[in-house]
Formats: C-alpha cells, sequence, structure tokens
C-alpha cells in the first residue's frame, strides 16, 4: 500500500478493506437504499455509484438514493439515465434527473433539508442499507474526516446497515480539521444544542463510525465538478443595491448592529450574485451562517469583509476551486462546516437571529412564495434549506428578477403555482426594481408594495387589473379563484403571461 | 382599600394608582397601538378595552389592536362594531370581526403567534404605547402575575410605553405560581432555551416590571368567556380512534415510546374531542405542551392519563371552569403557563419532538393544507400556531371530518385555495375515513392514500377524474391549472362542490 494512503487511513484494520468500486457496488443489490455524502455538488461520492450504473447493465438494480442535497460528477445525471433510481430524496439539481421526475419515471420526495436526519432517526423513511461517503481520512481514533461538505453524512453513517467510503485523494487533506459533527439525538431526549456563535465548535472534527461497519474503502482521486453558476451581472449589481439600501436603513433604525447579523444566502447564480454586491459596501466583520458557501462568501473573505463562514459545503466555480484550495490554510480558521441538520436547525438560526436570502421561482401579490414548481406541477430543484431559514430568521428575504424568459415570464404573479413559503414567512422581497418591506402588513396593504417595487413595468397594469376585480368581490385576501392562474395557463398557451390587450393586438 | 386589593397589590406604591377603567381609557388616545392580554378567550384584558369602545362613541378613536391571540368578553366584538380597531393581530376568532376583516374595514395580520414577540423586540412592528393586562396579583419584588393565560403579555409589558393592569377578583387567586415567565432575549446574544422537559421551570412566576411604569391599576371582577366548542360526538369518536390507531402502530413499530410524545392539540371542537378520544385508548402517563388547554386535557388529567400540562392558556367549558376553578389545588403541579413564545418556540418543540394535532380548513391532494381562509379569500381565524408546531414537531398530524356543509363542501380538494402548511410539513391526515401516512412519500404515491383512506366516498371519483386527468399532463405534482380551483368556484356559484354529472343531473 502506498504511504500516502496509510496515512490517511490511520486505523490499520482498514488497510485490507480496500476495495475497487466495482466490487463495493457488487455489494448494493436490487431494492436497497442509499445514502450518499454529496451537497449541492460538493463531496460526493463519485466512484461507486458510477459503478453502480455500470452494474446495473448487467442486472436489474434499482436503488433508493438519499443524499445531503444535489450531486455533482454527473452522478444524479447518469443514474437518472440508467433509470436505477426509484426513490430519490431530499433534493437535485440536475436537468436529467428532474425531466425523470417530471415525467413520472422517478419518484421524488421533496423535503426541507433539516428534516431528512430527524426523519432517519425516527425510522420513518426506508433504512439506508449502505452509507456511502467520501473522506479525505479515517483518523487513528475512528472518525471520517468528511471532505467539501458534510451534508447528511453523519446520520448516514450512524443509521446504515454498513459504510463504504471513497477515499478521495483529490480533495484536499489540509480540510482536516474545519468540519464540527454534531449528533442531536433522540427527540424527547435531547440536549439544548450549545452553538451560541457562527465560529462556536459543537462536536468533533470527524464523523465517529464503528471501524467494523466500514465494509469497504475504495480510493479515488477526482475533484468535485465546479459550479455552475453564472457571474454577477448589470441586473442582479442593481438588485444587490436595492438590498443593501434595505439593509443599511434598518442599521439606520438601530434595528441591525453595524456588522449586520449571520447571513445565510442561497443557491444559485443570483443569491451568490447578490451576496457579491456586498464587497462594494460599506458592511464589514461579516458573518455567515449559511448552508452552500458559493463563490462570493470567498470573494468576501478575501476582501476581509467577511469574518467568518460556517456552512455545510462548498461549492466553486472553477477558478475559484484553485484558488482556495491552493491556499487552505488562509481559510482554514475561518470556517467551519457542519452537518446540514445544523446549519439548518430552525434552533439555531431563529437563535442567532439570521438575514437569510434565497431566490424564489415566483411570488405573488400577497408574498407567497413558489421556490420549487414551474407552472405548478414541473419541479425544479426542490426547497432544499430556504424553508429553514425562512422560517426562522429575523429577516427572510428574496430575491429574483422581476421577469424571466425574456419578459414572457412575471417572477410576480396573482397567485403563485405552488406554494413553499406562506406569506407569514416572508418578509422582504427585492428584484432590479427595488424592494418591498411586507412586515407588520396585511394582505391588501402588500398589494401595491409589491407591484410598485418589484413588479416589472410591463406587467404592473394587468396585475393592479387582477387586483382591482378582486377587489370587487372582497375578502382579507381578495382573489379571483376563476383567474387567479391565468398568467400560467396564458403562457403554457400563448408562450407569454402578457394578456393580449396589453400586446396591443 | 379593601384589605383584599392591598393583599394582591403587594407593592404599596400602587394603591394610588387605582383607577376606573373610564379613567384609564381616556390616556387612550387616536392612532395609539395596543397590547393586550388574551389569548383564546382566556386572561383577557376586560374593562379599558370596553370603557374605550363607550369612549369611542364620543370623540374619533382608531388604535392597533395586539393580543395574544383571540379575546373573550366580546371584546373583539364591541370593538369591531365599534369600528375602533385599525390594525389588528395576530389572531382573532370572533364573527363580528371576521365581518370587518373580510369587508375590508379592518386590517388584519395573521401572523405564527411565536412570531409576534420576535417581531415586537426588533421593533419591526408599531411601537406599543399601553400594555394591558388582566393580573391576578403584583408581588413585592415588582412581577405581574398573570391570570388565565399569558400569550403575548410579557413581551408587551416590556415593550410597551406604560402598562395598565386589571386586577381580576374573579380569577383564581391559587393559580399564582404556575405561571413560568421567561424572556428570550435578543436574537445573536441569546442563550439556548434550557427546558428538556415539559415540567422544566425557566423563568420566574411572574412578569418583571418596573412598577414606575404601570401608570394605572383597574379593579375588575369578571369571569373569562366560556369557550365555545361543541362536544364531542360520534363523528369525531371514530376520528379519534384512527387517530389512536395509527399512534398505537407507530409504538408497535418502536417508533414512540409506552407514553408517545408530548402532546400539542389545536383550537377549536375537532381538536379537542380527538384528544378526548384518547381518555378510551391504552395510553397513559401522558404529557402535553401545548399552547391553549382545552376541556380534554382535564378530563384526561382528572382520569389519570395525562401525568403534567403546559400551554400559555387555559380555555374551558362553562362546568369545567366551575369544575377547574374549584379545585385548582389539584392541578397546580402538574400545570404550567408560559408565554406562547415558549409554548410555540421551535426550539423546542423540535427538541421534544411533539406530535402536534390540528385542524385544516382543507387539505388538497398533496397534502398541502388551509388553515385560514375560506375560497381563499375570507378570513377565518388565523394560522394560530398551528405553522409553529406543524413545521417543527415529529408528527404534524391534522385532523377534519371528510366533508363540511352537510356534504356541499369538501374537506379534500384538488388544489387548496389558500397554503398555510406546505406538503413539506404534514405528516398524517385524519379524517372519520381513516388515516394516510404521508411520510417519505412523492406526491403522486399521496394522492390514492389520501382519496382512499381521507376523502369521503361521495367525492372520491370526482377527485381520481381531476388527478387522471392531470396526470395526463404529467409532472411530478399533476394538476390542471385551469381547474384547479374549479371545486371552490362551483361552490360560490351553485352551492356545493359536487359536479351535475355525480349528482346525477
Ligand atoms: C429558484 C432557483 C431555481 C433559482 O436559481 P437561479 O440560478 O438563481 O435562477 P435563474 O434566474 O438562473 O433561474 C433558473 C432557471 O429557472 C427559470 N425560471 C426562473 N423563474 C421562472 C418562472 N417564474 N417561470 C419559469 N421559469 C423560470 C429561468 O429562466 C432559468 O431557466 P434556464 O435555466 O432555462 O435559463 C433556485 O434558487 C432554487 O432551486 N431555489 C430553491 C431552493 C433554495 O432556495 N435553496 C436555498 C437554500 S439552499
Ligand atoms: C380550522 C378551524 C376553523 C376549525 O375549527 P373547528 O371548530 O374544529 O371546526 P368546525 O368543523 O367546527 O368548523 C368551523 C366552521 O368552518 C366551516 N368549515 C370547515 N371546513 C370548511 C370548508 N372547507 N369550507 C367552508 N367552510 C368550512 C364549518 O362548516 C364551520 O362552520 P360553522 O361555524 O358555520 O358551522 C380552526 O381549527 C382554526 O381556526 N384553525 C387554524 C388555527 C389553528 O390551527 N390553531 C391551532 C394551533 S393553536
Amino acid at each position: 500500500m502506498e504511504q500516502k494512503i496509510e496515512q490517511l487511513l490511520r486505523d490499520s484494520r482498514l488497510h485490507n478493506r480496500i476495495v475497487s468500486e466495482e466490487t463495493a457496488a457488487s455489494w448494493i443489490n436490487d431494492g436497497m437504499t442509499l445514502g450518499l455524502s454529496g451537497f449541492t455538488r460538493a463531496g460526493d461520492a463519485k466512484a461507486v455509484p458510477s459503478a453502480l450504473v455500470d452494474k446495473a447493465k448487467q442486472e436489474n438494480v434499482k436503488v433508493n438514493v438519499y443524499t445531503g442535497a444535489s450531486l455533482g460528477s454527473d452522478i444524479d445525471r447518469i443514474m437518472a439515465d440508467a433509470g436505477i433510481v426509484h426513490k430519490r430524496l431530499p433534493f437535485q439539481a440536475d436537468s436529467t434527473m428532474r425531466r425523470e421526475i417530471n415525467h413520472g419515471d422517478m419518484l421524488f420526495v421533496d423535503q426541507h433539508l433539516s428534516h431528512t436526519a430527524e426523519a432517519l432517526r425516527q425510522d420513518a423513511l426506508n433504512p439506508v442499507d449502505f452509507a456511502i461517503v467520501e473522506a479525505i481520512s479515517i483518523t487513528e481514533n475512528g472518525e471520517i474526516i468528511p471532505s467539501t461538505s458534510v451534508g447528511n453524512s453523519s446520520i448516514f453513517v450512524e443509521k446504515a446497515e454498513a459504510v463504504i467510503i471513497e477515499l478521495n485523494l483529490a480533495q484536499p487533506a489540509e480540510m482536516e480539521g474545519l468540519h464540527d459533527i454534531y449528533e442531536a439525538g433522540e427527540q424527547g431526549n435531547r440536549e439544548p444544542i450549545g452553538l451560541k456563535h457562527v465560529d462556536d465548535r459543537l462536536g468533533s472534527k470527524g464523523i465517529p463510525v464503528d471501524i467494523e461497519k466500514i465494509k469497504g474503502v475504495v480510493i479515488t482521486n477526482q475533484a468535485d465538478s465546479p459550479s455552475t453558476i453564472v457571474p454577477p451581472d448589470e441586473e442582479t449589481a442593481v438588485m444587490a443595491n436595492h438590498l443593501i439600501d434595505f439593509l443599511r436603513k434598518e442599521k439606520e433604525l438601530g434595528r441591525l448592529p453595524d456588522n449586520l447579523a449571520p447571513l445565510q444566502s442561497g443557491i444559485g447564480s443570483v443569491a451568490n450574485a447578490v451576496l457579491h454586491g456586498l464587497l462594494d459596501s460599506e458592511f464589514t466583520d461579516l458573518e455567515v451562517y449559511s448552508e452552500v458557501l458559493q463563490d462570493a462568501v470567498f470573494d468576501l473573505m478575501d476582501a476581509g469583509k467577511i469574518r467568518f463562514a460556517s456552512g455545510c459545503s462548498i461549492t466553486l466555480s472553477e477558478t475559484k476551486i484553485e484558488e482556495v484550495y491552493a491556499d487552505m490554510n488562509k481559510y482554514r480558521d475561518r470556517l467551519m462546516l457542519r452537518p446540514q441538520e445544523i446549519s439548518n436547525h430552525p434552533e439555531i438560526i431563529r437563535r442567532l437571529g439570521l438575514i437569510s436570502i434565497n431566490t424564489p421561482i415566483e411570488v405573488d401579490l400577497y408574498g407567497n412564495v413558489n421556490s420549487t414548481h414551474i407552472l405548478g406541477t414541473e419541479m425544479m430543484n426542490g426547497i432544499g434549506g430556504s424553508g429553514d431559514f425562512t422560517r426562522n430568521s429575523r429577516l427572510a428575504i428574496f430575491v429574483t428578477k422581476s421577469i424571466a424568459k425574456r419578459g414572457d415570464v412575471s417572477s410576480i404573479v396573482p397567485f403563485v403555482s405552488h406554494v413553499d413559503h406562506t406569506e407569514h414567512d416572508v418578509d422582504v422581497i427585492v428584484t432590479e426594481q427595488g424592494y418591498a418591506d411586507l412586515r407588520g402588513l396585511a394582505p391588501t396593504e402588500r398589494v401595491p408594495l409589491i407591484i410598485e417595487h418589484c413588479a416589472h413595468p410591463m406587467y404592473r397594469e394587468q396585475l393592479y387589473a387582477y387586483y382591482k376585480e378582486a377587489c370587487e368581490q372582497g375578502g382579507h385576501t381578495p382573489h379571483l379563484l376563476e383567474k387567479a392562474f391565468s398568467w400560467h395557463t396564458n403562457f403554457a398557451k400563448n408562450g407569454t403571461m402578457l394578456e393580449k390587450s396589453t400586446l396591443g393586438v
């Protein structure tokens, strides 16, 4: 055995358990449930799932796949293509898998990312046969050191019948020490989670495991897939400025301290771009308590704006990966990665009073938010952690461009076609048009703010027309149920939400 | 001064602040914001709001009214009738007030009951001018002992410019000692909430107050209004049995201990009746961690089934009030009343792993729940604590009769006309038809369960017809947006959700 591997597998009992990915895959049978490491393309198990896809070419294999969140390395794509997934949870973001889900060829359970661990602990899901977890090492005291994400790996390892490790030599070994693994324990027999500041350490540096449970170790050498987000543009810069204006006013009113409050920022290009906007702001000494840490967090650290960032995964663009991994020691003391149950825990989010920034698909006149379903039916990615954060944060902010599809879609609609965040949970909506602060407002007070400050001018008249007609029928939340989804059905039929009259036809 | 009053107002500085309700009301000016004690008809400020309504006959007075939850003593009714309320939050349950709200004559902000205190602490709502709080005494060390509810009283007292006490001689003085007042503190600078068991005491027996802040004390002598819930009936007994069957199976599967888990039970007749059903079950040594404690909780205590109950108010029927108050000492050591922020706190609900039982207005094929809006527009009461509990509990259960309005309304619809609890948050639906356990299921797996086990037979065919047509169009969550609300619009037009064909016309 190479010396390097011996140094990484520090419990010698593991040395004779090194197997090929094919051997590991051969243990996986039809009908099993797998718990894979991986969160937003980071730290995913890469080799064994690929080998399983190959194996499925010879024999019938269909498995349930549980993960942290979306996988990279094309794993979700090839698994979907091969049709080997019976049920997938709690989140995905792959276009092929999305197609399978929306064709009804694959079952998908869209869960709050902090809920999966509880459901497993309660035995309310199929039990996990194999946890397949990427690691950068296994310590002498029997701890698995995860790589670029923690996700649900610790609960998978705890609950699984057996564990397969993917020891990935391509991941930065310097990450050892920056994970913080904490097991919440059984409900009803549980301590308060002691975290009071974003940089508090709660638990151990690795995932405790009974070495006998590790059935095999597969050696891999493959980097994470880089993130696919697009860089900030002029419009996202405008959105960032509106957000910063809002935060500045809150500070001036004494509602926020100078360094704001710990920030959470959602997945995707828009959330990243808006966070990026803080680079040019006066705010410093910022803290992040988030889920995935994207490029913007590291840009802000480099610029001395962010003091500390806690997350559950690191997902970077190609160039940023190189920069950060080449200089990991620079970030080590200012970073912590925790299980997603902890990064997204309502107890902590509420205690710290986070500012959460997430991206919706659409928002309605009253502030209800759709984060998941295009036209109410087609799954995009999943709710992810947006519900965990939105419900419990001090300020629940949603940022989106006011239109999509070159204006054929308005992001502000009369009635969202699917509800992921109810009006009770949404504080502020930001678009390139401005922002609407909905706190403490009754439904009818929110409408003009959202139309005037968030909707695109090309849709304002149409929104007012709906609202006025709805008001004639009355109610606390005026609606025309016959027409509530007419914008969506128009788009499906005519390719645009714009009404003919507005189009001048 | 009567000796009795001296014994209750133990800080002598208060003795010369006793005023009539008219005098207290004279301090309240147009445009002010009031924080009133009161939660589900219990412990509400009674005299000063009434006097304010009288005052408003002479002069223009419009105020914002914040409370714990709904008020009794007809206060919400007479305030609404007099048109003195500009904005009301976070919950109400009065038919006159409901009418005003739905006519657009009064603004109503429907909030999670655990959120109001945070919003006040953050200064995100209008500041409170007067806290008007019912008490049974004020201690020598400057604590206000609330009466039958705590609600938001402690945060109102803390944040208000001035405090008016209604010392109610009709409330049982023996309640002193069973309140537990805890202030969460500023977000970001806050300790974990130390509660690990339903009977843990966190804070003080009264609301700490700077005596100088108390501007006046009004002496009253008026009992709470009794609850208006209707007693259990044959159908609710059947529903309770389905629920107990489910809980029994969970126990047998080792997912729940013998004494289940601390129970939360929502407001209203159905939730009370279903809890009542536990009387005839094998479960003992039960614990309650809930919001309002209704008749059933005390029946279960009397029967030796409930060991301890923590809540934030006690709301009983006429006969039960007499029984319980006549024998308060019997319950003293088995009861605790806390601020609603604590009774409904996500941190505690998640830690204890509650079983929550709430009542929806309607549920859809995919498990989304409407708790608040009739036909998507008319406010019923408000979301109350149902979101606080549902999101964070171990088992989020909703119980409802499968039909309303003698069958003209199906409680199971294709698409709920308003969403208060999303499919991510709803675990089990119970009707008199049976129960559907939705945990770990994809949307299309949930549909047949909900139709077969929850929907009324008279609506099953119609539900399947919608679903089948929707499936032809596909999607992760199949829907026909053109027809999604057709059941509601049918009801509005024809007085029934039944389609003509099904009616045989
Ligand atoms: C909503 C979400 C998809 C937006 O992602 P994003 O990368 O910032 O957003 P984009 O504006 O690039 O939109 C992504 C796609 O959705 C499309 N889209 C956006 N709004 C749309 C709408 N209302 N109707 C139809 N399509 C829409 C865009 O056109 C784009 O399509 P394309 O990929 O074909 O170009 C993403 O944030 C998400 O999945 N959120 C839910 C989970 C979440 O919030 N997690 C945060 C905590 S982790
Ligand atoms: C939903 C809620 C109104 C049900 O209350 P309840 O007393 O158990 O229920 P009932 O079955 O008696 O229904 C109350 C009324 O609503 C009507 N109703 C129920 N479902 C309906 C529907 N789908 N469409 C129209 N009306 C409906 C009933 O007919 C009844 O009307 P009536 O008063 O004219 O007879 C009540 O539980 C509530 O307000 N819930 C939201 C807040 C909450 O859950 N709090 C719990 C934590 S505190």
